[in-house]
């Protein structure tokens, strides 16, 4: 039977007495600590890691912030606010799990096409800025703005008539249901001020998860040849760009890693030359997957090793309800592997070929197809990399009654 | 701009005063009472007719179980107690929402691939009947009701070698996770029995979401066929068989609901004839989004209506949290329209082209793709039906922080 390809194992995962180790503790270790499985392990040293790859490429102009929707379990939230220059919420839900957090409300914008009334008023009252996606969304704010008397800070979040290309979710380009086409925006933002609210720029987010140096630096160049343009037609020095984000992390075989330097360097080029209308301007990335991804392993345990005419399948106490991505069923079309291991067998050569499943009575559970891996028994671990985005949170964790996994920073 | 179709809106709704209406309650009733959209509603006028149309074409010696893992709603568990001969389950999870619920264990059935040992001590110590799955869980089973003293009642999954042709989900046919290879079956019965723990039987399940009457016809032929052979290399009378379900519910365009009285009539003739090995036996399906889908209902808001390069979004406060299905990322590779309707315009004549979008920033957060509708403004409630099977618990709940939607039962 031939093995299918299991994607690239994300940098800075070893052994420790042949066992996968994260932030220096064994996965059984980990486990144990924990209670039980499955459980997210988040490790500090991947996030500091990270964090340290940026700074080193970025021009220090430019900031980066954490969109929270990628990871807020608590302890990562605490973990990052050191590390970042702003965080970007989706919903006042995850503005409560921001100040739960500690995390200040005024390095905080809030962008998203649908929030309602109560969400905007909790934002204004915190004081966040509010990256509006419609005229109508903009008037209901400083509707409220005026009914609370508090003056909302407020941005606009910009649809582009560009994209970035080759990106696993295009965010901008054509009819979009995200922000104001670019030609209303100076009219909008006109109004905003006109109506006392407290100006805080633009957000210009073109796609995500693109792995494509050439891209990112092409797609970044047209949102600051965007920001300059309506800044100009605005009038005023844009106060702040949030220039999206979209750097992506190899999930699948024969995906490489983003080539960070290439795109340091162009951003350096086009820092040290903007246009007038930005040299005042406060500019940030909004990075999620990329800072936190490749920082989390999701370990199950297998529970069953079986024969099924002639293949093997490991069955797990995992499964799609915690890692509904690495089972092909969130926004891929075609099922590919995600990178995954025998935890404690973590350095042992691989002399098996097994379908690694979940434990739900459903043929869409599946966590690895064909996989190569040493061999397998009931009790092992099977470690799920890239598992620190998009995880816990983007999966139905109350699906066949399981509930949700442990989670753990180390 | 040409529209794309929608799904057949299901039967049983109707408008009160130009509103949708769901068990005698206009839907801003139903939101009113409940204090909040998203919200589910489940009606138990649809499941109780449901009920009635299959106790009115099925032999009276087949029973019908539900599924809980479809909709574990506490208030649906204890509606569907009277009129159901059964309950399966899929985690002890479940078990715990089925005791919570009232309903009897001797009447409650457990499947899954991947039971944890205080899984199967819950639903030992419970005397629910377990499916078991492979060798190595019979073993374990076994080995734990020794351990507290009471004999396991067990009845085997087996994995056919037929399939359900035209299911949604393939459950039997080749090598699968689920269930034990049927020539491996007898030797099991017989090692289960002579171990000492009360035998129930035997559990085939060969798929789900079929339309065609043929093709469940033809399944469930092969299926007592498979069954009475096994019985007959077993030796024993079977107690029980659980006949599997896969009957399916229209959810998209062209999509014809199930012929349900040819399944019935195909049944009494089977039943009429059965072999000796099944002459005793116990008969049920096992139903789940048959017996509950078309009975909800999800509504939510519309938040903004706004238009990009010439196209109009509707953008509600709900989304692919609630609805992942709908949303085309669950098992689905093309994405099609579900049933959708402005709630509170139910009967006015559709003139607008609109795609209806969830709240959550994410492209993939689409419930209604270029769908004629009534003109839909801030304000107006956007039903989306064939809601009440895998719609809140197969969905990401916690994504972006929105939280669940509220759910009632009228």
């Amino acid at each position: 039977m031939k093995s299918k390809a299991l994607g690239p194992m994300p940098t800075g995962y070893s052994a420790i007495d042949g066992e996968l180790a994260i932030g220096g503790h064994t996965a059984s270790a980990l486990v144990a600590e924990a209670g039980r499985t499955p459980l997210f392990v988040y490790s500090r040293d991947h996030l500091n890691a990270r964090m340290a790859q940026l700074r080193a490429v970025l021009p220090s102009r430019i900031g980066v912030n954490y969109a929270i929707k990628a990871n807020p379990h608590p302890d990562v939230l605490r973990h990052m606010q050191p590390l970042v220059d702003g965080f970007d919420i989706a919903s006042s839900g995850e503005l409560v799990m921001a100040q739960n957090a500690g995390l200040d409300p005024a390095r905080i914008s809030f962008a998203g096409p649908g929030k309602r009334d109560d969400e905007l008023e909790a934002a204004i009252a915190a004081g966040v800025t509010l990256n509006c996606e419609s005229e109508g969304e903009a008037n209901r704010s400083l509707t409220i703005g005026q009914r609370i008397g508090k003056a909302p800070r407020m941005a606009i979040r910009v649809n582009p008539s560009f994209e970035l290309k080759g990106s696993g979710m295009k965010m901008g380009g054509g009819a979009k249901p995200f922000g104001v086409d670019a030609d209303r925006v100076p009219a909008l933002a006109k109004q905003i001020m006109a109506e006392g609210a407290e100006w805080r720029g633009l957000h210009i987010f073109t796609g995500s998860q693109a792995l494509n140096a050439d891209a990112i630096i092409e797609a970044q160049g047209n949102v600051l040849d965007l920001a300059a343009e309506l800044g100009a037609q605005i009038g005023t020095s844009l106060p702040k760009l949030n220039m999206g984000g979209g750097f992506g992390i190899p999930y699948f075989p024969k995906e490489e890693a983003l080539d960070l330097p290439a795109v340091g360097a162009a951003l350096h080029r086009r820092v040290a030359d903007l246009p007038p209308e930005l040299a005042e301007t406060e500019l940030c990335l909004e990075l999620g997957r990329y800072l936190v991804g490749e920082a989390g392993v999701y370990l199950c345990r297998v529970i069953d090793r079986k024969d099924s005419h002639g293949t093997t399948y490991l069955v797990t106490d995992g499964g799609l309800h915690h890692q509904l991505a690495a089972s092909g069923n969130f926004g891929t079309v075609v099922r590919r592997n995600y990178p995954v291991a025998i935890a404690n067998k973590f350095d042992a050569e691989p002399d098996d070929i097994v379908n690694v499943v979940g434990c739900l009575c459903t043929p869409l559970d599946r966590l690895a197809d064909l996989a190569h891996l040493p061999r397998g028994d009931v009790g092992d671990l099977v470690a799920v990399f890239c598992a620190g985005a998009y995880g816990a949170t983007a999966s139905p964790a109350a699906f066949l009654g399981h509930g949700p996994a442990a989670e753990i920073l180390v």
